[in-house]
């Protein structure tokens, strides 16, 4: 394994991370791809009913994007999405898997049956080789906030190389999502910035008298590690739709079938919120995405499916929504406006995982426009 | 950081995995090192009584050992040590630290007005030139049950490299012990395994039920990781000394002064746990360490200061013990005892985590030995 040279024969971008650092196929494995190995963490996926019904009726309510064709599903995990694949009919399946997990996928393709039209591939898909070009790529490749961890880029990779002119995407198009959330989360996590603190002071104190060293010198370093980690960091959640105080807002789009990975590697986006609650306290943005199965222009679906992460009381998903605290909070008021400027990048030590510049401005009814405030963000 | 050669020109084997397979130095970073370069984590060690106690009391109560001395201190984190050494009236601490703590570690220094003395170098103790060789060596290298991190090879490396013929080891000696314990934690976790698979079972029925794929073949891997998880993995415990059910013994000594990686590599131990106890369950086994500073003998300490991280009420450490759970537990009696053939190996996959081999057999005081139990455990 050591010192091998990362990166395939794909898309150079592919393997690069947003600041042009390229990746150690090494140090991902262990920072990522580590835990799409276990069988717990499929499981958790695979019991994601959202996720699951909009898959299997995407596949079995368009029968015909599958009957006697070719398809590749990039990142197969467990193998589900390929059995059904081949259950719909497919001629032939390439399901490719960067982890050992492949190994469960070929058994579990053999246990239904599937194993004359299923090929399980164990790799990463900027290194395959495929025998064949696809009429279909299907892939469930959405981290939280549709973004993270990057996996699109590899989907991106196997459709310029593998897919036909004429070919489908299965999701079609993807989007992501804003909007004003109310929620005591963020006074919570002051809350436990404040007592790790005051146990740090605590600390600093007893080290001195007990050991004679002064540490107060770390305690900027050791307060700015703990903002970020309580209030700078997004928080996974699963609000409940009261929760959500004005209309949410699309922010970012993406036609699966076209899209760069330059396209992806930031999300720049200006957009306005509306508040629609009187005499509420704004205390954080959430942010989710939707997916849709539309197939293609020449080659639409017959049922288009949506699969949305959007907060749900009765469809919530394990993506849930990600919540940006804002600190302070803001006092607002139905016909408000929050003004907001959003830059997602990926991280320099990570391309998996993204920081956040955003900027909101509270344009009042009343036409008052409070200073605007900027805050970072990590997704991590 | 990108497909750089790991490893520096240090004795190979420091730089080796169990299996022989070569360490990749940006993997371990991603896998080991990132954790040391927070500082909640350097503080839930400097919060450590019992550990900041012995290395205090071990420096001041043998000032001869380091007035007008050279002293290396490898991996310093905070540099709390390397501070000390100064307070003590070291000439010169080369203070070495793989993270981004070291600007930490330099702010200290400044902020307790030893920078004349202290160097801080940012650096892995593999790869660093020190200018002058050293009087003493210090580090707080130990893992939980001693040997995980596998960091006493950075100090084996430092230590050929840079110690004068008669330099001195703090600490100069290390113990790992093993005793029989009885606890309900084998029970808790036996259930736990039961409710996940109790879980699985119903997912997959369902998975058939909804979505037509049969995820039986599945149900044995799946068992299979879950046992890992949740009995062969050895767990932090911080037992209290009754749950001892026995004499503890020590199963390995370590001269810090002359040990080789060859000698840390592999830990093969047999040995004898007599049972004090009567009518008990004996349901698992729990390891711990000690270690000694009494310099070298050439240049003893004037105060021996132990470090031990066994059983105790009140001087419990962040180390614990590791548990090991005997599946299924015994029914022991005072005078039997219980013969043991331990055998540790480093990680293939990691070669700072360690695999464990246990056989074990109870003779019974009647004379009567009940057949051997092989169970493989893992150090995660």
């Amino acid at each position: 394994m050591m010192g091998s040279s990362a990166n395939g024969s794909c898309d150079p971008s592919a393997s690069r991370a947003g600041a042009g650092a390229v990746v150690d196929k090494d140090v991902d494995f262990a920072n990522y791809f580590c835990t799409y190995a276990y069988l717990y963490h499929q499981k958790e996926m695979l019991a994601d009913r959202v996720r699951m019904d909009a898959y299997f009726n995407a596949v079995f309510q368009n029968k015909h994007h599958f009957q006697g064709k070719v398809v590749l599903d990039v990142g197969t995990g467990s193998g589900i999405l390929a059995i059904w694949c081949a259950q719909a009919g497919a001629r032939k399946v390439y399901a490719v898997e960067a982890t050992k997990m492949a190994d469960h996928a070929r058994q579990l393709v053999k246990g239904n049956n599937v194993e004359d039209i299923v090929e399980v591939i164990e790799g990463s898909m900027e290194e395959v080789t495929l025998p064949e070009k696809v009429d279909v790529i299907i892939s469930e490749w959405m981290g939280y906030f549709l973004l993270r961890e990057s996996m699109f880029d590899s989907v991106i990779c196997g459709r310029d190389r593998w897919l036909k002119p004429d070919g489908v995407m299965y999701p079609s198009h993807a989007r992501m999502w804003m909007a004003p959330i109310r929620s005591g989360l963020g006074d919570q996590k002051m809350n436990d910035l404040e007592s790790a603190m005051s146990d740090w002071y605590g600390f600093v104190e007893e080290t001195e008298n007990y050991y004679g060293v002064n540490m107060n010198i770390l305690t900027k370093p050791f307060r700015e590690e703990h903002e970020k980690y309580y209030l700078k960091t997004s928080l996974w959640s699963n609000l409940h739709p009261d929760q959500v105080m004005g209309a949410s807002v699309v922010m970012k789009e993406i036609d699966c079938l076209t899209a760069t990975v330059d396209e992806i590697r930031i999300v720049n986006s200006t957009f306005t919120l509306p508040i629609s609650i009187d005499r509420t306290r704004l205390s954080a943005l959430a942010g989710w995405f939707d997916v849709h199965f539309r197939g293609s222009k020449q080659n639409p679906a017959t049922c288009e499916i949506e699969l949305t992460t959007a907060p749900s009381v009765e469809n919530s998903t394990h993506w849930g929504q990600q919540l940006f605290l804002l600190h302070p909070s803001l006092r607002v008021n139905e016909g408000d406006e929050l003004v907001i400027s959003f830059l997602m990048r990926r991280s320099k030590e990570n391309h998996r995982l993204m920081n956040v510049d955003l900027t909101y401005e509270l344009q009042q009814s009343s036409g008052k426009r409070l200073p605007a405030v900027n805050s970072k963000f990590y997704i991590e």
